[in-house]
């Protein structure tokens, strides 16, 4: 093989890193697969944390001891959340979404792979402190974006079901409140799904008195899986209280005009605030 | 801004190039973005298709006339296809995973993103040509992988419900046979997910006889779409008549033994002949 100069070294370590995010690729499989001394290697991470980091594209970490190596998390700079999250209000605040009932329709936003990523990379940035060893979310609008911050954080999603499958085994079925607490739903989960002691972190699309969150939560008591997180696209304002606690929210409804089909939404206020701190 | 060295603009194209398959961009906004000029952004463009092609991390296409650009594929190589539908075989056929029934628990595989990511870009590399306008699923299984497809193709994906929701506005309701024609059921899609004249890619994660597949044609018919392909993670090899013609697959399920818990799982033909014609 020829020599590999140091310019398609440095494109082809940003394509191997961005496909696979916080993953920890050791040194000598780069080594290895480039033929170049480790620390070739390391001048290379040098100038790809920089690059990255100047174009914020991206946070490149180096993981010292033994299973050490390099990691890529796909995180936003808090600006650059800020005009993601608002603009995203704008989307969803256009004429014609408010359905009767007061409903929004998100579902058209909720499934372009490129917002649903960056919603994703945005609430990952949030939890990789947390270690959550996997995302779980209810079907089936808010999969998309679970997903793709399952991606972001490198772990699997799991979903729940309204009801056990034949095609996923034996499974635990629980009851919850859904709506306003008018109504008692169950949601189902495969018992091989997760396993016990494991570290979730819970992602939805929507919610309004956090009736299916809170199921999540119970349902997760069932496995002995330690909740670190509850993260939400968009919430209501009313009710204030939720069944939840300390869940966060990229975006808040503040109310909707049926009669203009227009919907008032703006960002959570914690999106500002980092953005504030991080010019200070 | 200080001047931008060569290799860290590579570095910067790749990362967003990555993150945003199958969109054009225009030289215009890079020669922006990193203050170069054209032709030296030509040369870049030159030398990140070679390393891409070189160590198999997706296709660079110089797009021209007025709309014209780059634009990447993350296209496997034909060898990189098979090899990675070959794990997922394995995946699928370790012991124990043969629910009663002879169903096979693939909800697992079906949400680790970087096993449906793999998926996605090898689906999409077959459609391409056939410039779908969405990618079309029933929930709620084939939503992750039929997400990753829309993603390698830079387009939206729509969700067929199981029942019209009161946040998905007006809808078309349609029935089909599931099973083995045992049952008809319900499909339902939003009047507002898809537009007159486009044209669709329906992908899933599993068929048997096709009633599903089939009823998502039906549906678009409805609407006035285009199926320009339809294609599953995995079909069963009976009934080898299915109720629709046509269908890729990624995967054949030929039997399962409930006895030992293990099924027994080929990669599709077309997959080593692709493999094949590219070696000659």
């Amino acid at each position: 093989m020829d020599r590999i100069r140091r310019n398609e070294r440095l494109a082809a370590m940003t394509r191997i890193l961005s496909e696979s995010p916080n993953r920890i690729h050791t040194l000598g499989t780069f080594c290895e697969r480039f033929g170049a001394a480790k620390s070739t290697l390391s001048e290379d991470i040098d100038i790809l944390r920089g690059v990255f980091s100047q174009f914020g594209l991206g946070q490149l970490d180096t993981v010292t001891g033994a299973a050490g190596g390099v990691r890529f998390r796909p995180i936003p700079s808090p600006e650059e959340a800020q005009r993601t999250v608002r603009e995203l209000a704008q989307m969803l605040a256009s004429p014609g979404r408010v359905l009767p009932g007061g409903f929004i329709y998100m579902a058209d936003i909720l499934a372009m792979p490129d917002v649903v990523e960056r919603m994703g990379a945005i609430i990952a940035s949030q939890f990789y402190r947390a270690e959550p060893n996997f995302v779980l979310t209810m079907e089936t609008k808010g999969i998309p974006i679970a997903m793709m911050t399952a991606r972001a954080l490198g772990v699997p999603m799991v979903i729940v079901r309204r009801d056990s499958k034949v095609y996923e085994g034996p499974a635990v079925n629980i009851n919850y409140l859904s709506g306003s607490g008018a109504r008692v739903e169950t949601m189902s989960l495969s018992r091989r799904a997760v396993k016990e002691g494991q570290r979730a972190l819970i992602v939805d699309d929507f919610m309004r008195a956090g009736g299916t969150a809170r199921g999540m939560v119970d349902m997760m008591r069932e496995f002995s899986v330690t909740v670190v997180g509850v993260c939400v696209m968009i919430s209501t304002q009313e009710p204030v209280k939720k069944r939840l606690d300390g869940v966060k929210s990229l975006l808040v409804i503040e109310g909707a005009d049926e009669s203009s089909g227009t919907a008032v939404i703006r960002p959570a206020a914690w999106l500002a605030q980092a953005a504030e701190r991080a010019k200070a």
